[in-house]
């Protein structure tokens, strides 16, 4: 069934925890790349909140490229789509933010997503992870739907008291602070950084286009 | 009548199938491609989350091209129109996804659609199918219409007991539970993948353009 | 007075048919070519979903260009404005469809519009046409206005069996299934195909622009 | 004071009629063009209608460039401001299309307009001059204002009955059937007709850029 | 405080003078030049009306600006923003037309706004000064402010009489009737024209990119 | 928790303070600077007035660049993005300009901004700080969030009479005319202006494409 978990890890793949008024849900967020010109597609019926959520997901993966092991210059030459089904249900707010995140990674560094972790929290610019509501509701909805651990804000933890033991013995609760450590958990391998250097990146581009030749004579 | 099915398989044109207030209703989707710039254009009084499911498709077609031997670069030199007539009833929701991305193989491949099948179904960007409601309406409005062949969800196989055997008797139901699924069912030929170097496709592009001459003297 | 045929047949003039609240009513199609870019400009107080049939039409026109003798290179090098005049009179409906593929085609192949036939029909991006409301209307309309020929969809013939005697005699009605019959009553002369090879085309522009000669050295 | 007629013929400046729910009143068009990349831009709390019908009289004058004398890539080169005081009213509606028409020839050609000359009258592409609402209390502004003589749409001629003799007596009123003539009457000077060879035009630019020379060798 | 008048004449910064529902307040405009491409910014909380006073303001300076000193491509290789403080305060009316027109001139020139006039009128393309609303409120205002000099439009000269003496004797009120007439008394010292010609400068500029070489062999 | 002050100065990273009907909050800015084309994006589900803010801080920080040691063409470069959480809680008003501003400057000089200051004040283009709403609130917010230094408007000092002396003993209140001022309490060093030649650099743009050599025979 959808709203199962994958029964493997896959590219892209990444599992949220929504709260709407009918309980907790599983958000299932999907990243694909293409070849491009760096275009952003975002759908599945989201409102203007959770779009700018993808945004600042996209923002912080961007600014911190290198240390994920992604060439920048990818960004230009591929086009990120995300999407949330499914369609017919309208969804909102910040939390899915870090699965964002997770999803844009997933597709730049082609690392898969670990299909049994689903995640929840807020993410900002520099990759700080802030609380969410509907803690209690979300953790329910994982353990039903099969999750083995759940990556939750750690200004969060305080409300775990009010979640019963039964869920908090069912599920591997992991307290996240950065994004970073929501990474660690969620890839199935740790993305190794890389060095990049702009400026000889954009001497090379230069002299392929045959700019600053002009003033070389013959 | 419009609303009857094609004598014969065509391009690009699909059947899926509505759940409006009054019952079922076959929904005749087109798809068009012309030499262009990459442009999608979609018509026929669409609300956004069925626009939005055209988006998805596209983005599924094109994250597969090389499966459906398709070169990728068709993307950027042809733009296509999806239409769906008529042009005075609203149409909304998710579930002609996996009739736009038929729609949009078929065009994009040149390989036409079986006349005498219908199907609905919402689409994912990794090409799963997800369940969709008025099940049993839909499936009416197919054998009204002279449908032989219905291509349905898998996770709606649960829905059938509700329909009428009268209604199960005069069709081949097929439930799907993956795009790929579908196509075999709805094209008159299964697509043959291709290879695709995306780096020599990319260094051809720039010698025809003279770059990449810059630091050659002569 | 406006509202009457023309003397003459003009190159992208179409007389329409509107049914509104307070009958049928003759509706003038304009269209204008000029040297350009390919931008579409549609003008005349229009609804969506008469826009819409517009951008269909114009879909239909240019997928079939070479059926018309249009070299489709022309659809880049020039912009076409269609206009329906009387500006205060809001105007909506896909019946439009039929007269504004025929003005299309008739701007871009140069050919006039026959001065006394009207039309009414929803047009597909395959070119065909489909039933529309307020036949007896639009008929009642077309016969005052000085009209001798209507074109209607096939599957209005059916409502024929509503229009007066009085009306069915003093007008020849034209039941037509494709948007090539339509043409073929509407204007003064049938165009005539022609050959392309867009392959040729592309070389030929390449060779122009200097491109292709970057791996020529002397 | 404004609202009276300018003392001299300008470039640009034409007496428009409007007709509001307190009476008619003169109604002020200014054109300008300045160098530019063929932007138009229509300001003066302009609603819809009256800015479309701007964009109509802008493709007749396109359209019928070279009989005005004006060459075609002027309309590239140069930007077009529409704009209508004063600001703080809103105004609509279709009937300003011949004095908007009347402004853009003048901006194009540099000749100017007479200053005691008003009109009114909705325009089409193909500058067919089409019947307005109001016209007793748009002559009655015009005579109030100054004006000499004001041009109506000859499908207007009809309701001069209910017009009172003494604005008849005052006021010479010219109807007008086609845009050309109310440029004869509203102009200071005829433009003259131009010969323009197109594809000699676009032969010579593509000279310009160095194009076309890359087949020869040296 | 804000509010008040500046200390020093300053390019760029002018006091306009708003009516609003509880009277008259003092309104600064300021404009700031970067270099860019051309670009336009309006902030401050404005409404349509004043959004397009701004537009009409800088068509204004634009077809003038030899007779204002400044070479026309300093429109092209500049962005020019203009901002009304207070953020909070919403507003509308075409009342600032020519307080727009004075920072734009004294941005394009350098030529500093003297810090103790105030000033009121809607602006046309041609720069005539057309009247405005709550006269008495505005001076008042000014007045209050430490304002020296007001510029009102000369048709609102006739409203004087309804505004009391000791408004009149601490100010000095000049009516002004065309944009020209404002920047005399508004900026330090009076533009100075230059001579521009078109045609020489975009020799220039196709002779700096190389083109117009295509047809010299060697 | 998050809306605790950070341990360290951080780029980019600026403390607020807004006034909501529960009282006063800290406010989190955020900028982060990539690799770009000079796009600005701003996210945090903001407001028309506060997105209004950032325009004008940003053409505050573009006018004044090399003042504060910024290479102009770093603007066109390079994208910014200003993130305000939490995504849930709508936000508004102009008094986050200074706030945006530091934001700005931190980001494109690197200079890190203290983390124990916290600031509110509307923003001119010229630097300008204008008064805000709600000090005592925002105080009382800085003062529970572990703030030391608070930046206020010079204009709001006479509101500081409201504020209770335990707020005022416990927190060092800075009032500021100009931004200048407020950087150099907010930032860990002060900017070192720089030397731009814009012709010399447009010039060496020109020789670098190859431009300016067309009249160079060989
Ligand atoms: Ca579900
Ligand atoms: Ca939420
Ligand atoms: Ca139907
Ligand atoms: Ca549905
Ligand atoms: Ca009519
Ligand atoms: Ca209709
Ligand atoms: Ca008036
Ligand atoms: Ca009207
Ligand atoms: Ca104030
Ligand atoms: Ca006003
Ligand atoms: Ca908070
Ligand atoms: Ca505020």
């Amino acid at each position: 069934r959808y709203g199962e978990i994958e029964l493997d890890p896959q590219v892209g793949l990444v599992t949220g925890l929504a709260w709407t008024q009918v309980g907790g849900e599983m958000l299932t967020i999907e990243g694909v790349m293409t070849h491009g010109k760096g275009k952003m597609t975002v759908t599945g019926n989201l409102k203007d909140v959770m779009k700018e959520s993808i945004t600042a997901a996209a923002t912080y993966v961007r600014s911190r490229a290198v240390d994920f092991g992604i060439e920048p210059p990818k960004f230009d030459s591929h086009d990120i789509h995300v999407h949330v089904p499914e369609g017919a249900t309208p969804k909102d707010g910040p939390s899915a933010g870090i699965g964002m995140a997770t999803a844009i990674v997933s597709v730049m560094t082609g690392i898969p997503v670990r299909h049994d972790v689903a995640m929840t929290g807020e993410i900002t610019l520099r990759g700080r992870v802030l609380p969410i509501g509907g803690l209690k509701e979300k953790l329910l909805a994982a353990l039903r739907g099969g999750i083995k651990k759940v990556l939750i804000p750690e200004e969060n933890v305080r409300d775990l008291s009010e979640v019963p033991d039964i869920v908090k013995e069912g599920l591997e609760i992991v307290p996240v602070k950065q994004m970073e450590d929501a990474l660690k958990h969620a890839l199935v391998e740790v993305p190794e950084p890389i060095e990049w250097d702009f400026e000889a990146y954009a001497a090379s581009k230069k002299a392929e286009k045959g700019e600053g030749t002009g003033v070389v004579a013959h």
